[in-house]
């Protein structure tokens, strides 16, 4: 590890030949019916399990997990305490670490929100950050990240319907919304670039929007894009591949639900050899449509 | 309290005749010494003992408290737990809490914070949300407020300088995207109205552009505006009235810093009494400008 994020994503992407992340959104509900059993009543027991049993089945074939914080914030302290268990856990595991937090907010709140999620030891590698409140916004994040070479990624263009409602409102030259971050964003990771040729500030850019997926990779060349939208929210991994260059690189396909909840299609074979395989699977789809 | 989120407030500002809120931004670096020195390396004890005393100060003078969860989520788990302490202190003590979280995420994630920030017996009255995901991010934040009459405050303007970079970007009519924001804020929040006239849909529009706010007034006549930007942020009262009705409904105006740590000007007299000193100053000085 260089100890700059975007380089050591960037290579452990390479080593890997798996350009894809898996999004770790744990539900109670929807965990196997065996550690629902195990664990009774004790649902944060049960999801601590489940959690490191993903990350173990993934971790020899993906170069990253994904916590989405709010699976685990639903859950109050205990919930966050092993949302933080997690992501130490996944580092120790060798997974580089992207946490789904996306937040916002600006001057010594923004710097709070950078120091809990950025500077502690069991503080993931990066996190999404949402851009709504302009620079003042982001730079405490960057700044925080400075000392441990951590990165973010900022939302530009999400992959939902009713994004487009807000990020493709456009100015009188057809200019729109998520255009102007994209060149918020290019601008502000200009002073953290690595030897990789990226930036330590990514973007959030959608699957489901290829030809403008294709259009931001040419406004952001210094930025990795982390992409949402494969499988359970229909994009294929042509649409994925309009994020990448022809080299193959600059971005990061998650899946969530569709690999660590396989065990519901496939319910014949050990619940973790399902996820093993959604896994694998996902990253061989991504990798033939980008190498 | 009639259960909606819009009409409790309103009735609470005119029963203390007091449009205000005071933020819980607890910094551990900025509490009184008295507290420091009791508490040694226990900083969330010492932050517990600052927020209940901060709350049992103000609890007869404003309405409504704001704790920024940012202040809390940075000791991790142990300030998560303290947060959801405090709002449930502050709710026993007679106050509206207003989460300041500034989530926005969407789906069944944007259910999950709406659920873990809504929806249990520690949780507050409202939470501020961020809507650049669209209607799909805020939706959940609603239709989990119904049940318990919660409300929820959409950023619409933020009273940061940068913040502009972003919500003024213009599209060919001039319009603005905080305009555009504005818009759909008040056709969400048509169908949670209450007897005040006032919707459990709100919007946060700062302080430090009255004549921003005078027209976004007049674009949202039913929502509750949730004001920063008073006092340390340099906005007047003057400013701030520019967020109200003529019959002085419509907006609470927040401080946080200039209440909370009002003995820093003020050290001949107890702490605790120069922070009753200043919310009833920020109280007549905002009500003198509004009623």
């Amino acid at each position: 590890m260089s100890g700059h994020f975007a380089d050591d994503l960037t290579a452990a992407i390479t080593d890997k030949h798996a350009p894809v992340c898996v999004g770790l959104d744990p539900s109670y509900d929807r965990l196997p019916v065996s550690i629902r059993e195990k664990f009774g009543d004790d649902r944060a027991g049960a999801i601590r399990e489940f959690c490191t049993e993903v990350i173990h089945a993934v971790a020899p074939i993906v170069p990253a997990v994904k916590p989405q914080i709010a699976y685990f914030e639903v859950h109050h302290a205990p919930g966050v305490e092993l949302y933080f268990d997690m992501v130490a856990l996944a580092r120790a595991a060798g997974l580089i670490v992207i946490g789904d937090i996306k937040r916002g907010d600006i001057g010594s709140t923004a710097r709070a929100y950078a120091r809990a999620h950025l500077s502690g030891e069991k503080c993931p590698d990066a996190v999404t950050v949402n851009g709504y409140l302009g620079a003042d916004g982001l730079e405490p994040f960057i700044e925080e990240g400075n000392a441990g070479g951590k990165g973010i990624f900022v939302l530009v263009r999400t992959s939902n319907p009713s994004g487009a409602t807000v990020q493709d409102f456009a100015d009188a030259s057809g200019r729109k919304l998520y255009q102007h971050m994209a060149a918020q964003v290019a601008a502000l990771g200009q002073d953290s670039v690595g030897s990789s040729g990226y930036s330590r500030v990514g973007a959030v850019v959608g699957a489901t929007y290829p030809d403008e997926a294709r259009e931001l990779r040419s406004m952001m060349p210094e930025q990795i894009f982390l992409v949402p939208g494969y499988g359970a929210q229909g994009a294929s991994a042509a649409d994925c591949a309009a994020s990448f260059k022809p080299d193959g690189t600059g971005a990061i396909v998650n899946a969530s639900r569709s690999v660590i909840y396989a065990f519901d299609k496939n319910p014949d074979i050990d619940w973790r050899q399902a996820i093993r395989q959604a896994a694998s699977d996902l990253a061989a789809d991504i990798a033939s449509a980008v190498f």
